[in-house]
């Protein structure tokens, strides 16, 4: 866990000053104050998060799908089925996917990493191959996976952060793509913040009522043996190898990544949000760094953003993942940095 | 009223075969169906106004900031001084208001129009002249204006509209400046739809209770009056000039200067929705061009979109006017166009 643990040892305080400056700074501009909203409430916390007022803008901005798949397929929990991951994977190398027309619409560059594919993907321009191991056991019998293939998984996503940070990314965006991954997410919400499995359990794809009590079912049986083997509640590492995801913990490390960074991190949705609680457990303070792009329709979504007291910037109803919710808020942060950093003041129209 | 009557009879309906295609589309995209919520909806939209699917990117887009005084500013309805509106309309040139910010983020171009500022604006590159008149009487004691006058300003609209058109623009974002234009809008909104005022009067740039009662007063008696006069409620244009504003009447010229040329018309807050009302009620049909940007704060927005049937983009608490909250939504009209326009189907994952 070097890149991981090297990245959770960085993550520090956001900057109370510079948010003050901002937060002063909004009040002199040529605007009624307060008038713009959750807009200046976000360049506040851009400024907290840069360390500088006005912050600058978040760009470039990079967007990373990690895709995995997972062993809880076989309970029959989704109607799609698992070699889509693999199918997908080649739509995103090839530009034809969601995330990738948004992706070229707010002018984020993307990039693709398989942390477990079952059946492995073609590396090329924009996929990386950094598989951990080819999809997770199934989680309602064993664990998905060991401690060590979780451990290496944050390892990923870290060091995909430092790579794209290096790279000169200013701005990170999370996706994932994994047939069956809101189950094995609903599973770890479930365990990490002590819920009950139906409260977190949502229809993912859009499943019907039968196959919704399956997915709880299945969600239960893996929260319960987790359990069982941690003799209580698990720790958040213990929770993520019991029935967490490949693609789930290498976004929890990526977005460690960000914060150790002081870069804006933008949360998609259900799974995102998820990896978020991940994040935050291993690494406190990360959640400082993060917005939360949109409010997914998944019902786990809004308590994973209530848990990191994150306000969604989007709420349009959407559900499928991918970090497309979280690339349409882009255009939002811009504006929230650009009214800090190019807006007169009233100042200035006194003088004119 | 000629350029506004050349409009108003040229709005046809929307194309609901287009609207029909792009939900057909929207189904064998590669995703879930029905997962990008509200992007499907604005997509479908989108395709009904141009008359084609996939529908055209709603670019380039242009945003005109209307600008007028208001003669009720004497009933101590706000605190800032008359001249405010002037100065902004320098500001605005000057490239350092919000919504110049703002423009220049999501790629918009913008001009300003002045139909009725006291004392004159400064014309130049980006600001028109087109004085109706030097700003309205009192609405609690006189008409606002003529009804010449309140035809002659929603000619000023939907010329500026068809000029835009000419030259090249396919979508129009319309903004308003004017120091007390909301006490206006919302005597205007009650007598349109038959509120009471307390209703539909909100604090506008932030004022404190007794100017807000104040406010209410101003309303309520401008409302009033202009009943009295009708002998009972008013028309669209007898409301209109009674107790309406300058930049309120080009403004809702302007969108049914969109309507007719079949492009999307992004509504701003609380005085651009009371003119999308004005345009709906003159021009019918209008409404379904508009698409809302966001949900203002002020109480009154909200009357006017549910009257329209308008969900909004965004919510983000914003209450500045100027366009900002509409210009706002634009990259996601973009993101609704190209999602149609690019995104792969799952026929071709089949055969991929």
């Amino acid at each position: 866990m070097r890149a991981f643990g090297d990245a959770a040892a960085r993550v520090a305080p956001v900057d109370q000053m510079a948010a003050a400056k901002a937060r002063q700074l909004h009040d002199r501009l040529l605007k009624p104050p307060g008038s713009l909203g959750a807009l200046e409430t976000l360049g506040v916390r851009l400024a907290a998060m840069a360390g500088e007022c006005p912050p600058p803008l978040p760009d470039p901005a990079h967007v990373v799908v990690f895709a995995g798949d997972h062993g809880v397929h076989a309970q029959g929990v989704t109607p799609w089925p698992q070699e889509i991951t693999r199918h997908m994977v080649r739509a995103f190398a090839g530009g034809k996917a969601a995330v990738c027309v948004l992706a070229r619409q707010v002018g984020a560059s993307l990039g693709v990493v398989d942390v477990g594919v079952v059946g492995g993907v073609v590396g090329g321009p924009g996929v990386e191959r950094r598989t951990v191991r080819p999809g997770t056991a199934d989680l309602t019998v064993a664990p998905a996976m060991t401690r060590e293939e979780a451990r290496a998984a944050l390892d990923v996503g870290a060091d995909v952060a430092a790579a794209r940070m290096a790279a000169g990314a200013r701005c990170l965006v999370g996706g994932e793509m994994g047939i069956a991954n809101t189950t094995s997410s609903s599973a770890l919400l479930a365990l990490l913040l002590d819920r009950d499995p139906a409260e977190v359990t949502g229809r993912g794809t859009g499943i019907d009522d039968a196959m919704l009590a399956t997915k709880v079912g299945a969600v239960r049986r893996g929260v319960e043996r987790a359990r069982r083997v941690s003799g209580g509640p698990p720790g958040p590492l213990d929770a993520l190898a019991e029935v967490g995801g490949l693609e789930i913990a290498a976004l929890a490390g990526f977005m460690v990544g960000g914060a150790a960074a002081r870069v804006p991190v933008v949360v998609d949705g259900f799974i995102a949000g998820t990896a978020a609680c991940v994040a935050e457990a291993l690494a406190p303070g990360t959640q400082h760094f993060m917005v939360a792009g949109h409010r997914s329709a998944e019902p786990g979504a809004g308590v994973a953003l209530a848990h990191l007291d994150l306000d969604p910037v989007l709420d349009l109803g959407m559900r499928l993942g991918e970090g497309t919710g979280a690339l349409l808020a882009l255009p939002l942060l811009r504006a929230a940095a650009a009214v800090l950093r190019e807006m007169g003041t009233l100042e200035d129209l006194d003088r004119s």
